[in-house]
């Protein structure tokens, strides 16, 4: 068995060619009728400000000493200057030039020097909520924020059978190049040196609105297992390839959210993680990934806390390996003024499909 | 008495409105027939040539060993390269490259391997003066130049009265919100950590051609009187409104120059700035601030010296806090492709029609 | 004698007029129907591969353990990432991502998860060469390739009576301004700290299709002979002029390459140089310079090999002047968006009209 077979696609365009690009999905913007994670909760101390961003948008994060926190546009109606550079007071926060101040709803409610009955127009607020460690924001239409939920289950953060990892990391790509890399488990090869040879089998894919899904098996043909996968699969002594094909693994894209999850058969997954990746700039041709990696604490107590740095390790090696080549292909397509991927594997064509529909076309192509 | 109430205002338009914004203020060229400093005469060596910037334009500044100094376009007739890289012979600066030597008029003297008879063309010169340590040139129409006076007033730094620092650096901005800033005196709010709080009382302006004038009087309503402060002031141990407001502070854009002078009723001033923002890029987004701030010497012999570094150390915390707020608001005006300021003070919405009206509309607009 | 006169000049235009640019020279692209440098030989170990760059055109080039080396557009054709991040197999790379695998045609041969009977298309191949420790690609039509000589003699590289050096670095220049200041011997002025005053006394030129020659004689007018000179020439105590001018050096533009010869009547050159400047990036306003530097050695053994290093860095400090004084050409060039040079020099005119028509003319004009 020498490739990952579709056995179950039912997509029948798999071969050399592409199908014809009337979008380039590399121009595709993030649908902002969603929750995106923009800050760690940790970074945001009360009664301090952040500034953070989505999608070239600046925001500024206020966390009152007392009360939940808040997000307001990050600029000042004075004078533009950030928000989060002033000072937060109750549960307002003053400008940190002239003292302009605003509320919860962004509203100004006082100019030191001014009347109060004059007062000028505030600021745009953001629906905001905190969740698991990280602060959402809702980007798109406010009236919409209550009816959307906040994020399918955000991998086992609330369990304690599993150890949940909080990472990420600014990387220079469009958030599409992020799917498809994690999609695509045939880049394992490129991986070989970390986790030495494996190959993937593809075991069929699902697509539903919002959905796409792949599935796969893996055998080792080369190398030798390393730790950290030993720590989260046990050690694999069997070589038979029979056994060593009895993981699954499941991709998923929930849009915008991205999941991996590796299990035996009906047994609660042996590794579990939930992932996104907010737009920064206004061309989106860069992210913020926010992942939560939830491993199963093995049946010995304390061996994973103990193994935890070197399980860190192994995944930062695996990211950067991701974030050098995304940021390549990045740069390709900038160089060439376009996508030119010529995708041969049905269930990324099934992706790219899912991602250029649930977002928002190019600005000129809206106009047309 | 909570606001900075307008008392003598004649502007009615006060209030949370802006003006329609024909113009963009961020956009409005300096107006090259002033004087404008363009290097501090410590840095250009007997026999030596520097290179220096207005707006765009490469200046080579020339100081023969013997004569007055002057300064050409810093670009060689031949290949453009910079004369201020050449070698100062007699009154003449030879190109580095392949010798073209060039006289204080820009007139082309010689070309080592070419005839007398058909020496090319030279380079343009400008009117170029020296006083008070800073070397100025006028870059608009040299037939103006000798009409029009160098600056008013340069502090006090010919009075043996007084000590002056000379200070200034290179700002991210265009020159408008660097006068807009000084102006503003609400934006001591910004300066809280240094001078303690500070409430600013608007006495009134005054408006004539060429001239906006602002005056305060302040009441210190919290935080230590800083050394700094006091060096200037005497220490303030009354704490009665009424002295507290004893001095006033005058500040005046007086085009393109910009002055702020700190005194109580009719009696020299303690404190006297004068200082100018010379356009460095092409697009004006940048500026070289030369400043000339005069400090009063108090009665005892020497103590101002003794403190000197206090103070330079306290007005360059002071300076580092506005630079960082102007280069915040000239990266909100590139981000946001123009100007939104809400302007609600009177005095600054005067200042901005005196830059609009005395600086060069944008090319665009000079076309139509 | 005071000037360079052109005795045996046939070019009428001497003088400060330039000629009508119809065409600017720093916008002409370089002909890719010419063998071009990109890397040294040592650069590429064996079972390895590395990226280098024409105009813009990233190319991989490969060398397997056994087997001559051979060059791909360095994109895959799946996700254009780079193959010279790829693993040498055999005569094949294969993708660092995904593992496609290309063979010496740039034909795909592999896509380890897909059917062999449907592969897609590859990559694009270059014709390749290695010679004297250089690796050449041609970039134009392969059709030319072998009908085209892959350069005149390479200096003496091959001559075990010189010593030769091997030297280049990237430049950020067109490749034109590098032809102009060779040729140029005038610019001497600017490397007379290195050299002590020379004064160039220029004997004539050739124009023949696709080639223009200058040649010279020198005398030293001033300073002191510098050591790395006496190292080549031999110590120059006679200062008759007539004896100092008996050198003649001639340089010399056979599109694209350029070499400079110094000999003394019909005696072997005692220093000979090749050298060339291979665009980098796609506006060909960066160059990397290639450049072969031998010398003749003396009589006595081993002295050129002892005094080596002393050669080496006397010719690093005069390509540094040059380097500098070529990047500010580039950036006025920037600057004033377009080429001003005021040429007096016939050569430099004949040069310059060399460049053009061999060169292809910029894309504007060649749609015209």
């Amino acid at each position: 068995m020498n490739q990952t077979v579709p056995p179950n696609s039912d997509d029948t365009s798999f071969g050399a060619e592409t199908r014809p690009n009337t979008t380039d999905i590399r121009r595709v913007r993030s649908n902002p009728d969603y929750w995106y994670p923009v800050a760690w909760s940790r970074e945001l101390k009360p009664g301090k400000t952040i500034g953070t961003r989505y999608a070239g948008q600046p925001i500024a994060l206020v966390r009152p000493v007392d009360g939940p926190i808040f997000a307001l546009e990050d600029r000042c109606a004075h004078r533009q200057v950030p928000l989060s550079k002033g000072v937060v007071a109750g549960s307002s926060v003053k400008c940190c030039y002239h003292g302009w101040a605003y509320g919860r709803s962004g509203r100004c409610i006082d100019v030191p020097y001014l009347g109060k009955g004059k007062l000028p127009n505030g600021v745009r607020t953001y629906p905001c909520r905190e969740q698991n460690g990280m602060i959402f924001v809702f980007p798109g239409d406010p009236e919409k924020a209550d009816s959307v939920p906040l994020a399918p289950q955000l991998a086992r953060a609330d369990s304690p059978a599993y150890k949940t990892r909080y990472f990420g990391r600014t990387v220079g790509c469009h958030y599409s190049f992020m799917h498809e890399n994690l999609m695509d488990m045939n880049h394992q090869f490129m991986h070989s040196k970390q986790m030495g040879q494996m190959k993937p089998r593809f075991l069929g894919q699902k697509r539903e609105p919002g959905l796409v899904e792949a599935r796969y098996s893996f055998a080792r043909t080369g190398g030798k297992q390393p730790f950290g996968e030993a720590l989260i699969f046990g050690e694999r002594r069997d070589v038979s390839e029979k056994f060593q094909h009895r993981d699954v693994m499941t991709i998923r894209t929930e849009y915008p959210y991205q999941t991996l999850r590796i299990q035996t058969g009906d047994e609660d997954p042996v590794m579990d993680l939930w992932i996104v990746y907010t737009p920064q700039s206004a061309d989106e041709l860069t992210n913020r990934t926010f992942g939560l990696l939830s491993v199963k604490r093995p049946k010995i107590p304390g061996i994973l806390d103990m193994a935890w740095p070197l399980l860190v390790a192994f995944t930062e090696r695996i990211f950067a390996e991701d974030r050098e080549i995304v940021e390549l292909e990045q740069n390709a397509w900038r160089e060439l003024g376009g996508d030119h991927n010529v995708e041969v594997f049905p269930v990324i064509n099934a992706l790219r499909a899912l991602l250029v529909e649930c977002g928002i076309p190019p600005a000129s192509e809206s106009h047309a």
